[in-house]
């Protein structure tokens, strides 16, 4: 595997290793909501992979292909809580020790359940600490792997098995999609993805998306460069709040992607309760982002075919219940 | 195809038929609730299906092997909703005219839903008019063809398709389950799928699950023939009020089932929070009967391999919040 860009084969070899391990997730469509949007709307549901998100991908791609050694001494991650939890799933399955650093204002059920995978948690300030810093403190010490959340080409070939099924499952279907949207934090999903939809759909608009005051990608987009977000503005989507694009998945980004668009919370939330009433399936607020950015227009839908990754589920069910009842009354 | 019974094959025809038309749903694991459990419990989850349940495999397989003569013709249906959803749809897909006669109190998702998919809805008290009259007299009227709810051997095998897809899903995973539960209302997804099930895995027990008051199936696998429900009880849920078992399909229950198991309107709330947390999934009260049976030991779990199916999710988003907010908070 090249130490900076996976190839299409990198990716095809991750779903090999999946095999069996991740939920092959289908495309669902929602015919009564094609009426209203003049278009087809598919969604790729990772909401129902192992974990609630699609972050055991790249975290069992990435263990898989660490050392006996490695593996014995165990690895250590960094995460606001979907990567955490993928972590310390896919550590288990290799009886791999698991120390993931979180903040302490993730979402308690994000909390809880990676350390009911039996992975040891570390909290930190948000605003005050830098996360970086204290894994690699105690990666030192410990002699733990440093698992990233986006910036590892196992990792970004692991999130591209995403990509990987939709294509093949479109193809099945006879289905072409015009555009994909994939919901963006690092970069890590969305630059995995892209590889094996342009290599499968060359003609397809590719699109990240990016909560409003976050859309770090899509600014570097726009410009041709890495840029960061300017300030930190509250979203619901704390899974996406990467504060710029990675050093590796911005140039897979920046190559592959048409464009990157921005959504609000109002729209986030919509979109989570349109998951709910079309698709069955429960978004968390950042899981929402592409199908919100397909639902409000900004990724046009009419008279074309899109696929929007819904990317998580993990979402605390006292905020779902208050969200969910807030729209349908 | 038999008159009265399907075979394995005409359930297998079925599946053919619905490729690429039905969701093929994946079976969906949850090894954090393994470890409360003490055992394996695997769903699956129905309510991605196309109209939001299995109902439209059964119809479409039926409208599928009518004339052409008859679909121009048209089909009416009698349903609380699932069902009414899975003939609008499959009927739509076939340019064939449907009319669906719905009780009144019917939850407004399924009614609108049902418009929606281009279906004339007729509806009627629920508590004083004879829905198989009301029927009866139109399809006379205009020479329709009466679709029934779960009493055609045709209906009862593309129902049957959930269970080829769990057997044919667990020996692709190399699993062979201990128990299989199955939400039953007249019985064709349960006796359809036991079909197959039986054939693949002839040492699994297999058991109905249905709401307490509800469960004439239950009483009727004890006595060994069919019984009606001795009075009208409230239940959440709506999908599963049928008021005796089928003629066509308590023989195939009576054959295949272990047992039939009733659950409380508390125990499937339960579950439908379990079904949110753990499987990302939205489930409808009826629909999540089965899994509220193995969650509350009623079909143990501890020490073995279950699955049960979640067979709907068709719940109005306000009914839902309240719930899941009630047993969130």
């Amino acid at each position: 595997m090249s130490l900076t860009r996976p190839r299409l084969e990198d990716i095809e070899d991750a779903a090999v290793r999946l095999s069996g391990k991740a939920v092959h997730t289908p495309l669902l469509g929602a015919p009564l909501l094609y009426r209203e949007l003049g278009g087809r709307l598919l969604i790729k549901p990772e909401c129902l992979q192992v974990t609630g998100s699609f972050k055991f991908r790249g975290a069992y791609n990435k263990i898989s292909r660490l050392s006996e050694r490695e593996k014995r001494q165990g690895v250590i991650a960094y995460s606001s809580g979907n990567h955490a939890q993928g972590i310390a799933a896919a550590a288990s399955l290799f009886d791999a020790p698991a120390v993931i650093v979180m903040p302490a204002d993730a979402p308690a059920i994000k909390i809880a359940n990676t350390k009911a995978w039996g992975a040891e948690v570390v909290t930190y300030d948000r605003h005050g600490e830098s996360r970086e810093e204290i894994a690699g403190r105690i990666a030192r010490d410990r002699g733990l792997t440093i698992v990233p959340p986006y910036d590892d080409p196992a990792i970004i070939a692991g999130q591209g098995t995403v990509g990987l099924e939709i294509a093949r499952d479109c193809e099945a279907l006879g289905i072409v999609p015009d555009a994909v949207v994939i919901c963006c934090g690092g970069g890590g999903l969305s630059s995995g993805s892209a590889i094996a939809l342009a290599a499968a759909f060359p003609t397809a608009d590719l699109h990240t998306a990016e909560p409003a005051g976050w859309d770090d990608t899509a600014r570097s987009l726009a410009s041709g460069e890495r840029v960061a977000n300017e300030a930190v503005v509250p979203s619901l989507c704390d899974a996406l709040l990467a504060p710029m694009p990675g050093e590796l998945t911005f140039p897979i980004n920046r190559d592959l992607m048409r464009s990157g668009v921005a959504v609000t919370d109002v729209e986030v939330v919509t979109a989570m309760a349109i998951a709910h009433r079309h698709f069955k399936v429960v978004a968390e607020p950042g899981g929402a982002a592409a199908l919100a950015a397909a639902l409000a227009g900004k990724v046009p839908v009419a008279g074309r075919t899109v696929v929007a990754v819904v990317s998580g589920g993990n979402v605390d069910p006292g905020l779902y219940a208050r969200l969910l009842g807030e729209v349908a009354t």
